[in-house]
């Protein structure tokens, strides 16, 4: 089966390179105080440029998400993560917009992480890489806009942690982001948030075979970074989305009297925390994690007290999804309402838990283009 | 300081033992078709039995409690778990009502489980020992209540796995027990919560020292024991509770911008994932959540279809609970009131969580007292 056809309206998909901080001056400082260099970028974009360069929109992935939002590299038997909401006529629509997605710095999947090679050793950094945070990501972004020769987004959007760097580029730069769509996120994590984030990088870092994070050369903490991914899954699904999915179903009609899988929700865990370690790095885990974490751009840390602005926002929560629940978001709606910015705040009533983001896609559209239908006739 | 004035009205408390399944015909047959024996059952006793026998109430310990629930031992800075609940006055007041509380076997205080000697080798059972059921667990405690000469139950009352124990005296003799409590339960569990305790699991037989169960001669897998416990304690306690508790305050001032501890949150899991693997056995936790998975009374799994009883229900629920949500037992209530059962139930509005049954004992000591007054005035 070709998949050009299911590419039909987005053309061509490939995963590009940006290296910078080569030269003296250009690394990237960070939030700790430290410097990365060089940073490599790994990025895709759908849609056309126009000619005033005034269509782009940032689109931020998750966790263990990557550049690869939409589409169908060479012969993918599967799409890009956000494939139900980029392309021609979807929420964001190639026939307008000018897609930009970028892999995270601190990930794995293209962009300069822990499994780069540390140019002072000549082996991959390992915990010798430093600790960065949201706002660092969103400065290697900022140096890929740079380069694309953009001055001003059209908006920025993404879920979960997409939704931290959404709302992080106006924190940082406010003056080149017309709109805003944050979706399924918080604008700091909860007590709660920062507790499931813990116990997935103490399985990670328990596990022998982390060695500190230096395991490149040996199977690595594969056994830990399961039951990370495992955790993180029941979070990503509501109580009624894992009881329709699987209930008490059993996987053999009869119960082993033993350890062994029992249950379908337990077969399911364990294919997803199987796959996973196939695609992700341990360390990756724990650097993203931890920038979650350290996340907070909570009242005047979003917007300063004395800053106008004028970023339009589109708030999106869901109903059951127990994550990142609807009063975070309500929490930032009140604050900009404070601030008598422009907001829109839905709650969609879905039932698919944190995971809604990806696959309530049908009303999500519904809201998002007409959201940025205002937001392209609005003068700047 | 003396902690003999903290048991007053309570007296002695000591931890009794008792041994049976030593002679051919008297093992424990399981529900999954082998044999336990010898099975040794801890147990602690509360208050005075009367004359007839009839004011024995059985107390129902969780997954990680054990036979000391109330008082204390010696010079044991800490009382027994349901301490609040237990004495002179109290909810299980210890002036009308004899209460026994046992470990479970498969526990690792006291009664036999997989830590035991296995009499065939001479060595800790480990894997070997059988896989056991909620239903075991109760087939052994009226084994116990033989031995104490008691027919018949005043009541059966506990939290969580208390409470599932509760619901299966029911299940299992329902003309040995005039009523129950079960508290902050389910008649089964759901796949939510199979799934939380498969990703237990799996972080404890993921650990290499774990080494199949065969441990005891080394360190044992305290690594993936204290990160099931971390995880356990985040199910245990509402969001908002430890966000109250919590939220995101910090360990030494600053961000360490590293993966040491930053957040009291962090700081609490720790602590409790370093204490409990001091306290509590890697295979018994294996063992009893597999029998926690295995529990299923729902319908006429509880009351036969052409069965009457006069059995009489407490059900207690909390609000904030999302472990054992209050519709778990509202499943519960919703099926008695179908059977006409004389059923009370309470959704009490705590923000504990499911730790509430722990530390709600006002609004339970109220309730309670009057459920068991009337229990006690119906005839028999």
């Amino acid at each position: 089966m070709k998949h050009e056809l299911d590419n039909s309206g987005l053309g061509h998909i490939e995963t590009h390179y940006y290296t910078f901080g080569d030269k003296p001056g250009e690394e990237l400082l960070l939030e700790s105080g430290q410097v990365l260099a060089p940073v490599t970028i790994a990025y895709e974009t759908y849609g056309q440029l126009n000619a005033d360069k005034s269509n782009a929109i940032m689109i931020e992935h998750t966790l263990t998400h990557d550049a690869h939002a939409a589409g169908f590299r060479g012969d993918e038997t599967r799409p890009g993560w956000w494939h139900d909401m980029i392309g021609p006529g979807k929420a964001f629509d190639t026939d307008k917009y000018f897609m930009i997605c970028s892999n995270v710095i601190g990930g794995c999947k293209g962009s300069t992480g822990p499994s780069s090679i540390n140019p002072k050793t000549g082996k991959p950094y390992g915990l010798d890489f430093p600790v960065i945070t949201v706002k660092d990501m969103i400065e290697a972004q900022r140096r890929l806009l740079d380069h694309l020769g953009i001055d001003k987004l059209l908006s920025s959007s993404g879920g979960s942690m997409g939704g931290m760097q959404a709302l992080q580029w106006v924190a940082s730069y406010p003056e080149r982001i017309r709109s805003t769509i944050p979706i399924a996120t918080a604008w700091k994590q909860s007590a709660q948030q920062l507790a499931f984030a813990e116990v997935g990088r103490q399985a990670i870092m328990k596990d022998p075979n982390w060695n500190n994070g230096h395991y490149y050369d040996g199977p690595g903490p594969v056994q830990g970074l399961s039951v990370a991914r495992m955790l993180g899954h029941i979070t990503y699904m509501s109580e009624i989305s894992m009881e329709d999915k699987f209930s008490r179903k059993l996987k053999k009609g009869e119960l082993s009297y033993s350890f062994d899988i029992d249950f379908e929700v337990e077969s399911y865990l364990h294919y997803h925390g199987n796959n996973f370690i196939k695609r992700f790095d341990a360390n990756s885990y724990l650097y993203i994690t931890r920038a979650l974490n350290y996340f907070d751009v909570s009242g005047e840390k979003l917007i300063p007290a004395n800053l106008k602005i004028d970023t339009k926002f589109l708030v999106i929560s869901f109903l059951s999804d127990w994550l990142y629940p609807s009063w975070q978001s309500q929490e930032i709606v009140r604050y900009l309402e404070s601030r008598n910015i422009d907001t829109v705040y839905f709650e969609i009533p879905s039932t698919y838990g944190h995971d809604a983001f990806l696959l309530e896609f049908v009303e999500e559209t519904k809201i998002i283009k007409d959201f940025l239908k205002k937001v392209e006739h609005t003068k700047d």
